[in-house]
């Protein structure tokens, strides 16, 4: 018997997919550093490569677009979305959509490709169509002349995006598609591996995205900074936070010691995009908070995480702030599916162990013999 | 680095909740022995033993009841389950509206015993609902006067059960309410890790009970009965299907290496509300199957599963056949919310290693360029 608190240092199964280096400060996507496919492939490539194993030719990347585009819409015109009120969370609003989708659609058995295809098509039109109906607008039908991403924007305003918005959200898109085995990831495969079917899989890993510790604080980095104000008050909001035990945003990660490869091609975006104040005012609290998080911490080795620019570049193509763990599940869908795929080779159930540190031996009594005092 | 594949023996966390000792054969709830409490202890009083950790005095039952009653009615009028035609899985159909509820009522942060209580509540009218729905019928209100499984059982006829009905179900409830670290117990305990909210986690958690591996099968051992059609086909059909490498329905499972506790109880169950040819039938081929499987694979220790005669139970209710993963949903989600709750004291994300055995250092090329051929 192995005992490991979190299953910190537990290797779950061997994987073709994605890994992270985390001293390394390195991720790859089947064989390439992240470094060599952001802001080269597109995320309809990289989707291919992390299902197929390879970067698709011309030919496999118009057959997946084919395949692909006319997937997008929403058969039953969005009528789970439609019983959501303006207050409702959008990671809420995804999982329940998504969950009717598979519902209603054949998507029963084990895994497919063709399944993946279409839940990836299809995470777009939810979130934007959700967007457009809690604002009292119709949602707007996907075109499919447009990219994944494109379309995506297209959705949201009903404006074909500028160019540079694309090129943005598409390598933010990118970035985030995989990440070894990650808690929604390994949702997604602890549910596959009892044999249940993709879309079961899928909702359960945007339920663990939702959470504050995985995907569902970047918005929360937007706050801080917001809270900041400028870069001149950096210093003394970093050394009262710290000084008063509350949490930076966006700094530290479970596997990563060094910097995330992911945050830095962010940060350069974030350069480019966000206004000189705005990255001032983030590259500072970035610098201080590193500096400071490391001295008063010197065994953690804290970094700023991919959460922390992703808002800046997210903030910087017009997305709301509560969109961002929708979009990045957009995102992340691909890297679910390839997972969940993979885990059909060879599956076996994922069921650990716990240690029971309960009780034993007592008594069933009648309920109206039971002692007020509880029993243990 | 530990490496273990399915996480067999691999210790997650400390429970208080409940463990399986499967060596022994025993089933543990909170100190209680599954025989202690089978029969004797209402639904209402083992999910208040699982989440509170001891059974409720007088005072306590009363005040769940006041409590939980009044959150069986669904706010929503059943509005997605109208959106799901006959053909839809009753998991699935589950599991969207579980999502819906989270996203309309308030169930957001982190989990609570109030939250529990309503998602528990709420599983029966659930399943009944789409039951009803499906058949063309309009669904019955919950009734306030009638205990946890009455009302169900209520709920899917529009009348009030007779009191056997209402007992084996009661005793099949308690029974199936928790099982130490399953696999969809676990999905449940990863997401919440995360910080993620209370419906996200059941939601994942009825995805992962879909699976056949796990809570989907009980139908199969319906339809495997009914294949051998009798006690003196017993031999020759178990006979083919071993020679052929079929597997038999019911049959082995991850932990325990005896007897099921819970199948001991239930065969008791089903041997008094079955017909006695039914029965028979049932009875031998689990004697059968268990002398033909352990002489022919000695070292894996074969018995039959909980599963084996909670079809035969869940058949002398009325229920369904494809109503009994559902149902074992409806008992579980006690346990799921339990260990939820517990998840929550000194949480640690959940987030285990992958080992990467794929390639490194690709080298990204234009499309163009690419090689027909993939690249690994």
């Amino acid at each position: 018997m192995t005992s490991a608190k979190g299953l910190e240092g537990v290797v779950v199964n061997q994987t073709h997919v994605s890994h992270v280096f985390g001293e390394e400060g390195r991720l790859v996507y089947r064989g390439y550093e992240i470094n060599e496919l952001a802001g080269k492939a597109s995320y309809e490539e990289v989707a291919y490569l992390l299902w197929k194993g390879h970067l698709p030719t011309r030919a496999e990347l118009d057959a997946l677009n084919q395949q692909m585009r006319p997937l997008r819409a929403l058969p039953d015109n969005a009528a789970a979305l439609r019983l959501m009120t303006r207050n409702v969370d959008p990671m809420d609003a995804l999982r329940t959509e998504v969950s009717l989708v598979g519902a209603l659609a054949p998507i029963s058995g084990l895994a497919t490709f063709e399944q993946a295809l279409m839940l990836t098509a299809r995470f777009p039109t939810i979130v934007a169509a959700f967007q457009r109906l809690r604002n009292g607008q119709e949602p707007i039908a996907p075109r499919a002349d447009l990219g994944h991403t494109a379309n995506y924007l297209y959705m949201l305003t009903g404006e074909v995006p500028p160019e540079n918005h694309v090129r943005s959200l598409d390598t933010y898109l990118v970035l985030l598609a995989d990440h070894g085995m990650n808690a929604s990831t390994f949702t997604a495969r602890v549910i596959a591996s009892t044999e249940s079917d993709l879309c079961s899989a899928i909702v359960g890993a945007i339920g663990a995205l939702k959470g504050p510790l995985h995907g569902g604080a970047p918005a929360l980095v937007m706050d801080m900074l917001e809270a900041i104000g400028s870069a001149d008050n950096v210093r003394p909001w970093v050394d009262n936070a710290l000084n008063t035990h509350q949490k930076l945003m966006g700094f530290g990660h479970r596997v990563y010691k060094t910097t995330d490869p992911r945050a830095e091609i962010l940060r350069e975006m974030a350069r480019h995009s966000s206004t000189p104040e705005f990255f001032a005012l983030a590259h500072d609290t970035e610098e201080y908070g590193i500096q400071e998080l490391n001295r008063r911490k010197p065994d953690q080795r804290l970094y700023t995480n991919v959460e922390f620019y992703s808002a800046a570049v997210l903030n910087s193509v017009g997305l709301p702030r509560d969109l961002y763990p929708a979009t990045f599940a957009v995102s992340r869908v691909a890297g679910w599916s390839a997972h969940v795929l993979e885990q059909m080779i060879g599956n076996r159930l994922i069921r650990p162990q716990s240690e029971y540190v309960g009780p034993q031996g007592l008594k069933f009594a009648p309920i109206e013999q039971r002692n007020l005092a509880p029993v243990n």
